[in-house]
Order: structure tokens, then C-alpha cells, then sequence
């Protein structure tokens, strides 16, 4: 913590700063700076509450110098993770992991035809929704049990890992023990309890960045996570929100070297929720790749015209496998390879 | 829904579309314009899926004509909804209701001496956190049961109403049996499931917009709440998040009147998490009351510099006679009382 | 300026920046923290540029330590500017001061037929744009130097200063010759030329908001005008670009009491742009008034509904005449006066 | 234009909003919807104002159907625009464009120091600020007529075309004489008398996206210098403001096919200042080209520890270098080459 006093503040202000700070049992450093003096403190072991300073004749504001999180930070691991989900199917590292399927599980042959493509075009792991989070309490919000139990079926049937979402503490018990990687979504990305809970799932998870996150709340979202002991977090970026209107979010792609810069987990993107217009799928899954993403997560879906949610950003199998082939390209300029 | 063709979409895509759109059992209308033809769409009774038609040539966009919220819009119920606590304290209509209190319950003893001045100054809902949901997992996160049985001594010995925040299902639970209104946390806006849970709960529901939530999405959160059988809701804003940098969240106080329009649920004002900065509550509370807020949501501490989470966004209690004494003077101008 | 240590920072690593803050003439001021060293730099005149620093080994970040304006802060100038135009009419202190009439000049019967009533209301300043910015090349640009002296005509008749906009260097020669205050408006905040050029006028400048600008950068653009000469700014709230999309734009109120901590110049809020929607107006005039703004900017129109533009967002006389008797029921609340 | 009525609005004022809109001239289309009426409107040539509507009873809201661009759009020229600058130099089509070189001009060796190791990566373009905004009115402003004069010798010696930036319309007469293209800043985008004079320069202009700007109004910029007859215009997209904070800006990508879909204008990414961080340029960089960009635009200096502005955003020649190698290898996927 470091006290920025006025530029005006006395001689007396400075040392009746600095003798609350030692109050507080914690040492000052007055620097004299060019236009105002700034104190630091050392000897605190948590991060210092700013109010008991901000408050006293003289101090300007009070800066923060250290990063609230611990286990997600390279600081602590310099090494990146690689999330092993058994089959040669990996998440972080050398190879590049494509996550495709439908938004919403709808039925067993929806599945079905969306799933025979993906695998033929290469894709080693699938989503599909069950339990949907909707805008509307009267939008379709999935088949739930069944839904997971058709996912599991498209894993025996095609080799796919199953990635699919849970929306509290309740879902979380059925997906664990269906699927291989539990999603949170954006809207829940600060819903603590269920973050607490899939901090004890002994599956790893995907975590979604919410549309207003900050890098700092992304990261202690996911510190939430492995502070319960799961270390096995994936984390994604599906866009933000702004003024921009010519897509439904603005996918951040800059977020991407940020998180590589700061934490140890691997980071996706999600360029359909990104963007949602199917249109921009393809460009942007390009450019997600090659500005170093971990990995992709697309919605495919057998007939985008006829799909109970999100038609209008699901590429159909046509267009994926074109996708593959592109990011198969770009891949290697990273030192890549396709799963 | 209205599709709009592109300027030089031919007779012949024209035609197409409205083929299209009696193959899904609808009514085209089109209506050519001085740049380009729209056509209308009748005869369905939920909202049309825009995306078979987007994929049509000639096609430019789709626009859609009808709000998604139905009860708790202001179309089906013109009168304003008046909640009545008992003991002559409502929320909405004539009377301003002011609910003030720590961020959090730190202890017994804290909460009465928050409690005394607040009732002194003549408010009549207490707020207080039993369960908090905080950034950091190694924060303060609230005395849960304890906190709560706390609260309810306060109704007790001061006869004030008791506003306490639920984080997830389990919390409702306990929230239900020990205050007399359940806050949802922004941060919680779109967590369907806990919506959903206290849509079916016995008391009414506080619920605070989302940082980044659209005023249809607020209105769509809380019609989920009315859906499922509790029509005693409360909307609040608590400020958005912007680049803006000289306040925590930039308070949108135009969006009282927006819900006011559109809504005939009551809307509070929270200036603490709004701003979060102890020196702009006041101002922005006398705004909030001027713009025709039906209440203020404020966080009062005995000791702000002592406070456990919040301290430099509370009020001391003679900063918080001071707040009553000035939105005394102002809720006349609208026609409002003091409760 | 303070560099901020990465936590694994070794001892050599600090040594070496202290070093290179010593070859650039400075001096350097380890701090030791609980979870990283920051090393505080002093004897530098103007801001330190971070980058040399920010390449080092072992460097996390740099912090700067000092506000970039001088000539605008309160620190300098501890009193409210109050700007004197003469006739008895002030902005800045104790009376609020009302700017009114039409986004544009269309016609002298127009101006006049909006001067009438605005001056029987009591407001002392009128509005009316004589060169007009639009986003559309195709739309009305304004009456030019004809706009002017319909402008000047309205003075004499009607008693009230005149506030009007120049666009560029060319058209501030003729706002100076015609009118008592010269507006810049949001989207030439940062039209370095034009605030160079204003800041050499003989009259007053009121310089709006951008809508995506900071405090910081609101407050440096007006500096430019100061750096020049011309001490007599009245800074203008008027909305910012958010994601909402309830009204054009979000009006920030909370930056009255922000702009009135950091610097001397008076405050003024624009609600016709800052919400776009005339029903919204009054609401947040009441409120602007309430939060503690010098005063108010209203576009009034004789006939909204056949206005050349903004008409959507223009009171009628009888709303204005509303709208005054509301706030100046307000003003007496914060020790204020109506001209 | 297209009115649409309240859900219970009624029959009486459903025909009155028609009779108005008769009484203007234009012809009404009434649409009965699912749950309201909505009224189409023909016959205008110009946009149809919609406040007059508004303001009756039973409407709920009018929403625009024409672009308001047009000499921009793709509809009125389908084949991309390929500006040709001579000696084999183009932007837009199937070359990719990189103009590179420093913030601003310092002085002869540092231009040349930059030049040399650019031309010898193989880009055709430099960039180099002659006259500078600065936020501040105390940091350097450019060496003006001297940087002109170092740019053209720059572009004699290593036969680079230049590209640099006016401020005014002063400055666009010294640099149409001494550059190859014109660069309109992000600040500048909405200054429409800048605008104005660039419309009517001899050389192509380079126009930046406001930080706030929407995909049309940073079309409509463009429109403005179309509309005096400069056809030849390049757009680039530099970032916008948001609330996130590991980048100075948000670069939004998502725009370049979002531009390609409106326009036929050629659209280049500049992440020098999309990120503001030196380590996140090359990354975007590549994702810039592998989204579609018909170029990017770099900040490149000698020694950007020494540079006067932007030297954390900088690349150093062997960084740049580098870059030029990355995306060579990306650009054949897109069916591109570098020039």
C-alpha cells in the first residue's frame, strides 16, 4: 500500500500519516516526491485497508502494490499448465484444443449430427448444453438429466470429451458424474457458491470471463477454483460488453496474452458468444489462434436455421470443417499443432 | 419481427422471403421504402427466430418489434406496485424508503450501534450482510446464521424492517425465516436459479441490477421472479461499469425514470456501491431522491474506519442525519414524504 | 513515479534499477513490501517517462504519483472560480445559472419565439447553434454567420447572453465578435488547435465533456485553454458512451462533486444530450440541480415536434417553464439561488 | 421508418398516426403484430424525423430501416477499393499493406535509424508523427514543418511512402505537399471541418476510429470525405474504451469484417495503440492479419527506451523484425502476400 498525500499537505499531515500507520503496527516510508510525498508501508502481511488513511487532513488517495491472487498467478508456477483429460486429449501446451457442438443438447439425433462431423473434421471434445441459462424465463432452458445422458452417449459412440455446463450446486452433481470438463458460464463467473463447488468436482473445469469482468476478477474468480483444491481450470474469453453494436459482444482477444502474461492456466476462446453473428466465427476463431489462445470453443450445430437458441452464431458442419482447415494452418506459425 | 432487404435485393429475393415466411406458418407484409423494402411479420405468437430468414439473399436484418417482458411491465398493470411490510412501512408510492446499515454484520454490538442513530434519524429498514460474496476468496465473507439471528434482535429492539442479501439456494432458506426482504446481489442478477427460488419465496425480493445488465435485461431478471408466483419485487440500481475511473461504478440514475416508464415495480437508488466513495453519497443520494427514486439503499457504519468490508464507501451516523435532513427537503418537491 | 518490483524480483534485479534511476539524474527509494519491493523515484522536475524502467529485469510495473494538471486543480487555486458576464448574471457560486434554447438556429422567428418565453422564465443565457456538427454530411449544418446575428439580435430584445458553439479556428472569430460564451463541444474536446485557439479568446469557454473521456482528460483539456491565458472555463457534463440503451447516452452526475474535489472551475449538466429523451429532462434537471451543479444547459424549441434537430430531446416552453419552478424549488436545498 | 405502436394502443390512435403521417407527405403501412401494430412509412427520399410521431399517444417508439451512408456502402460499390499509391504500392486487395516507423519524429538520425532497418523487413510504408495531440499541453508537440521535411528526405533515401498525421486544417496544406498520405487521428475523427478539407485533398487519406466511435459513425466520418470527392480513403481500427484495464484500449478486431461486409474501403489494424503494451503487439499483430486486415500500422523506434512519447508502446527493429516474419507466414492462409 502506498499513500499519495496532497500537494499541499504539511509537514504536520505527513507525520500524523505515518504515526497511524505505525498505530496500525505497520512501518511508513516517507519519499518526497516532486509535486507531493507518498508514503509506503511494509510489515503487513494481508493487504492494507485504505479508509483508516484516506480519511485523515492531507492524504490524496491510497494505491494498492500487490496482486490479490496467489494460485493462479505464474509467480507462484512459472510452468503452464496442461490439463491431461486422458485419450492423448490435452488442454494447454503444444496442441491446440477445439471444443465444438450445439448451444442447446435438443435430441438424441441433434446430437448425433452434430457430433459425426466434429470428430470427422478432427475435434477431440464436444459441447452441448443441458441445463441453459436463458434471458427469459420463457426461452427453452434444456433437457437437463436426459440432455446429459445423450452426452454421454455421443462419448461412447464418437471418442468425444463432453463439456457442458452447470448452473448451481445442484447440476453440478449430475454433470460430474456425466461429463469430462464442467462449464460455468459468464453470468455465474462471480456466483461464489457454485465456484466453491467446482472447486471440490473432481473434473476440471471451464470457466467463462463475465461480460463486465476485469483481468484482476477473472483471475480471482478462478482462484476461487484451485483455493478449494481443484487446480484444473480452464478459463475463456467470450467477449465484453461496450457501446460497440455491430456485434452482440467484443470479443478481447488482447485478454489472451494477459492472462499468459500473469497466471499459469490456459486460456480459449469462444468467438461465437464473442460475436454472435455466424458470420464472424470464422474470422475471428483465425485470429483467436493466432494471437496464441489454448484452445477454441465453437457452436456447431447439424442446421443453424432450425436450432432452439443461439441459430444465429452456430456454423453448420460445412463451415467447421473449413474452420479446422484454416486454424490447422495457422496453428504451426505458433508451434502449434492440432490435437 | 421486421425483416429489412438490402437496397438492391431483387424482386425475385423479395418474393423469396415471403414464401419463406408463409412456409413457417406466418403473414409477410412487405412495405417498400425510399431506399429499401421492409417486410412485416404477423399471425405468430411468440417472437420469430430471425436466423432462417437472415440467411435468405437479399436479406440485410432482422428487427424485432415486441419487449420480451410481460407482467412486470407497466401494458398489463398501469397502477404502481405499492409493497406493504406491516407497521404502516411500504415500498413505492408516496413515502420514501430510506434502508441503511453496515455493509456487513460484524457483531452483535456493532449492529446496535449502527441501528440506534439510523432508527433516531427516522429510517425504517435496516440492511446488513449474513452472507457476502466477495472478490477474493480469502476475504470476510459474512456470520451466516449467526449474522442473521443478529438482524432479527435489531427488528426487535428497534423496530426497524430487516434487508438481507441471499447468495444461493441454501441461503433463501435461512433469509426466508429471518428478515423481511431478500436482496439479490448484482453479481447474482442472472444466477436463473436463485431467481427462480425466490420467485417462490413467502417475502419480497430486492433486486439489484446487474453492473453490466441492459434495463431489459433488469426487467426480464425480475419477470422471472414474477413468473414464478412473487410479484413483490424491488428493483435497485447500483451503478454500472464504464472506463469512467473517478468512481468505482458510474451511477445511471436515468434509468429510475426509464423503469418507471416501463415498469410498474418500485426502483431504489444504492449511492454506496454506486459510487463507491463515501464523499459522493450524499450528493448522489438528494440526485436520486430528485430524479423520483422511490428509495435509497445506504450503507452506514458506527466506524467506517474500523469496518470490516465497505469502509470507504459508508456513512458515519451524523453523515447519515445529515442525508436524511437534506432528501427530507427535496422529496416534497415530487410530492414524496419522509416514511 | 514508484516501479513496482516483480514478487520474485531478486536483490541484483532492485540494485539495477536503482542504478539506472541514478544515470538518469534521479534519486531512488527502495521500499521493501510483504509480497514485493517498490522503489520510489525523486528529484525529477517533470513526470518520469516509465518505459526505460519498465524494460528492466525484475520490473513489474510503473505507478505515476502526480495529477498532469496544474492550472485547473484546487490545490493551486483554492477557490470556486465564479465567472462574471456581466448585467448582474454569474456562473460559479451561489446562483444557478440556466442555459436555454433550440439545438440550432433555423430562423429569427424561431429564435425569438424560443427567447420569449425562456427569458419570462427567468433563465439569463441563451443557447442556439449557429454552426452545427452532425455525424451525417447530409444533414443540416447551421446558418453560419446569419445564425449569429439572429443570436445578437435576441440579446438586445431579450436581455440574455448568448452561448453558441465554434467548430473550428474560422468560426471562433466569428463567435467571439458575436456571442458572450463559446462552446466546444464533446466531440472537439480533444481539437487541439480549437482549445489553443479558445484559450486566446476574450470571452469565456464552455467546454463539454467528450463521451468517452475521463476526469483526467477533461480536466487537460481544459488546462490547454488555461496554458493560454484565458482562465474563464465552465466545464459541461453531458453524458458518456456506455452499453445501455434506455438513452443515448449515460449522464455521469457523479462527476459534479468530482470535478468540484479536483479543480476551481464551475460545473454545468447537460440533460437534453445526456439522455437524448425529452420525458427524461426534467428527471435528471431536478437531479443535476440536486447532485450540486453550477448550473444547467436545456435545449428548449417553440415547436419540438417540427425542430430541424434534437427535436426528440427539445422541451416545449411550457415543459421549461415546469422544469424551472421544479429546480428552483431544489436550489435552496444546497444554499443555491436561481439568477 | 417504422412507428410502433404501444400494445394497447387503440384503434382511434393507430389512425390517427396515420392521418399524421399522410399530413407530412409521406404514405403509412399499418402491420398488425403478435402483440402490437407497427406502422411502415414510404414515400420520403430523405429520413423521415421521427419526434413528430413520438409525441402522439399510443406510440411506443420509431426505429430507423435506411443506412444512413452511401457513397461507403458496398451496396453502391460492390468491388473492394485498391489504392494505388504508386512503384508497385497499394492498400487493399490482395497485398498486405505495413506501415511502420515511430510515435513522432525526433530529429533526422532517429528517423533514419527507424527507416532503415523497415525497409530492409520489407515494409512500403512510413509512418512518423509531425505534428502531434497530446493529452497534456506540456508534452511534446511535434517538430512540424521540420519533421515534414525529415519525412520526405526519408522517403527519397529509402523509397518508403509516407504516411503522417494533420491536426488542422493549417496542417493539412504542408502535409499534402510533403506525404503520401493524410492519417485523420482517433481524436479527430468527428471533426468535421478537418473532414471537410481532407474530402479535398490530392492524396489518400488514413482515418482512425474514435475510441468511442460506433461501426457507422466511423463510417459517416468517412462519408464526410467521400461526400467533397476524396474517394480514396482508408479505414483503421485503434482500439476503444471500455472498462477493462490490461490494455490501455480494447482492440475490437470484430470490426474488420464488419467494415468489409458495410464497405468497399480498405481496413487496417494499428496495435500499437489498440494495446498500448509493447508485448501485446505482436500477438495482435497476427491475429490482426489472420481476422482479414488489409494491413497494420506499427510503432517502431531505434531505441524505445529513449523515445519522446509511446515508447511502451514501441517495438525495437529486431521486435519488428520478428513480426514481419509471423505474419508472412499467416497472410497465405487468407490468400494474401506481403507486398
Amino acid at each position: 500500500m502506498l499513500v499519495m498525500m496532497k500537494s499541499n499537505a504539511t509537514r504536520e499531515e505527513i507525520a500524523a500519516v505515518c504515526r497511524k500507520i505505525e498505530s496500525m503496527g505497520f512501518k511508513p516510508h516517507p519519499i518526497p516526491g516532486s509535486t507531493r510525498t507518498a508514503i509506503g508501508i511494509t510489515g503487513n502481511r494481508a493487504p492494507v485497508e485504505p479508509f483508516a488513511l484516506e480519511a485523515l487532513p492531507g492524504v490524496g488517495e491510497c494505491v494498492p502494490v500487490s496482486k490479490p491472487y496467489k494460485l493462479v498467478g505464474r509467480e507462484l508456477k512459472e510452468d503452464t499448465t496442461v490439463i491431461d483429460l486422458g485419450d492423448g486429449i490435452t488442454i494447454g501446451g503444444g496442441r491446440l484444443a477445439v471444443i465444438a457442438g450445439p448451444c442447446a443438447v435438443e435430441s438424441r439425433q441433434q446430437a448425433r449430427e452434430a457430433a459425426a462431423p466434429i470428430a470427422a473434421a478432427g475435434a477431440r471434445l464436444f459441447r452441448g448444453g443441458a441445463f441453459k441459462p436463458r434471458t427469459s424465463p420463457y426461452s427453452f432452458q434444456g433437457l437437463a438429466l436426459e440432455g446429459l445422458k445423450i452426452l454421454a452417449e455421443v462419448r461412447e459412440e464418437f471418442g468425444l470429451k463432453i463439456v457442458t455446463e452447470a448452473v448451481d450446486v445442484e447440476s453440478v452433481d449430475l454433470v460430474e458424474r456425466y461429463a469430462d470438463i464442467i462449464q460455468v458460464g459468464a453470468r455465474n463467473m462471480q456466483n461464489f457458491s457454485l465456484l466453491k463447488r467446482v472447486g471440490r468436482a473432481r473434473i476440471p473445469v471451464l470457466l467463462k470471463r463475465g461480460n463486465a469482468a476485469t483481468l484482476d476478477e477473472l483471475l480471482m474468480a478462478a482462484e476461487y477454483i484451485l483455493s478449494e483444491g481443484n487446480y484444473r481450470v480452464i478459463l475463456c474469453e467470450r467477449g465484453i460488453r461496450t457501446f460497440a453494436d455491430h456485434t452482440r459482444n467484443t470479443l478481447d482477444l488482447s485478454v489472451v496474452p494477459a492472462v499468459q502474461h500473469a497466471s499459469h492456466l490456459p486460456i480459449i476462446v469462444d468467438p461465437s458468444h464473442g460475436t454472435g453473428r455466424r458470420e464472424k466465427v470464422i474470422p475471428m476463431s483465425r485470429a483467436a489462434v493466432a494471437v496464441g489462445a489454448d484452445g477454441l470453443i465453437i457452436e456447431v450445430h447439424p442446421h443453424p436455421e432450425q436450432a432452439m437458441s443461439d441459430g444465429n452464431q452456430s456454423l453448420d458442419p460445412v463451415e467447421f470443417g473449413q474452420l479446422m482447415s484454416e486454424i490447422g494452418q495457422i496453428a504451426p506459425v505458433l508451434g502449434r499443432s492440432m490435437a
